[in-house]
């Protein structure tokens, strides 16, 4: 049987990369073998977290898809064959979220270019971790020395993602949780450890 | 009415670019408002063509989309809208020849790919230069100081290259003219030149 697939979501400055190391240390105490990865990945990163060029909404998706596409084949799919648990800091719900819905893509685009690239692989649990905009982005900007691309873009832009999540787990309950992230760390990581215990069945 | 877009496609070192220049000093001698342009462009260029990954397939058939999704709105439907005569090196075709042939990605799903970010625009004319692979290799090793990615790819695969090229010549003979690219230069720019009168209705 193969591994579990957990993808972490949500805007910027949620805490999905602090709540996926804790819950990626608290399986470990449980005894499964865990991988830790994150998308963007690699050289197409650097594009697009770090550069600021204006891509064209199409472009931008399939540079994400792109980087998606590797990431599938040279770490994903061989962890989830070796039965590992894969924890991903952000998967396609964020290009569904950014380029589908805050960059006016549409949502049937963003899912004709999932099902040609991804196919029929999806996470078995998507933690959207939710939080009022100026929360977040107070805590994205402390966190870095320089804002990245999409911190600069304006609060417009952050509510409307906001509510792509929002919808994104509304439109999908079986395989999306909503979390509020608007609590301390561990609160928010004991939420989620409820969560991951039912979905995995640990105990 | 909009411009006509002609396309230069072939294996490495069959002179699309010198033959692209030749056409659009010809074309103005016409009065057409001519723009030259190429793909990939931009900073995914520079991953593509100048870098050493290994893609996976799909990633890198993504990867020259993306940078066709930018170009097409940036430069190529600005132009054909404005009537310009719009010559590329590269386009559409050689991430089929390459990812969708040589890759083994497949026709299909290169296809699929174009229908979604493409859509219905086509190139008027499309002229596949065609060569032996070791004289092109030759050329195309003799021009530059280092050796580009694709050129580094051993002999196997640019005959395949070579034999894609030379297949979608065949399935679109309305839009694909092969041209015999092993002679001077000048006689294959009166081979072309012949071609594009014809199809621009030039006298």
């Amino acid at each position: 049987m193969g591994g579990q697939f957990i993808t972490f979501e949500g805007g910027e400055g949620t805490g999905k990369s602090t709540q996926l190391g804790l819950l990626s240390a608290r399986l470990r105490t449980h005894g499964l073998d865990v991988v830790e990865t994150r998308e963007p990945g690699g050289p197409i990163r650097k594009l697009l977290v770090e550069g600021d060029q204006d891509w064209d909404p199409m472009a931008e998706a399939l540079l994400h898809f792109a980087a998606r596409a590797d990431h599938l084949a040279a770490t994903v799919r061989p962890a989830l064959a070796a039965g590992q648990t894969v924890l991903c800091d952000r998967f396609a719900d964020s290009t569904m979220a950014y380029q589908g819905y805050a960059q006016g893509l549409g949502r049937k685009t963003v899912e004709d270019i999932y099902a040609l690239v991804v196919g029929d692989l999806k996470p078995d649990l998507t933690l959207i971790l939710d939080l009022p905009i100026e929360t977040g982005l107070e805590r994205a900007i402390r966190r870095d020395i320089d804002e990245t691309r999409y911190e600069r873009m304006g609060p417009e832009f952050h509510e409307i993602l906001r509510e792509a999540f929002r919808d994104i787990a509304e439109q999908e309950p079986d395989r999306c949780v909503l979390i509020d992230a608007n609590h301390p760390v561990d609160t928010v990581h004991e939420a989620i450890w409820v969560v991951v215990q039912d979905r995995l069945g640990l105990s």
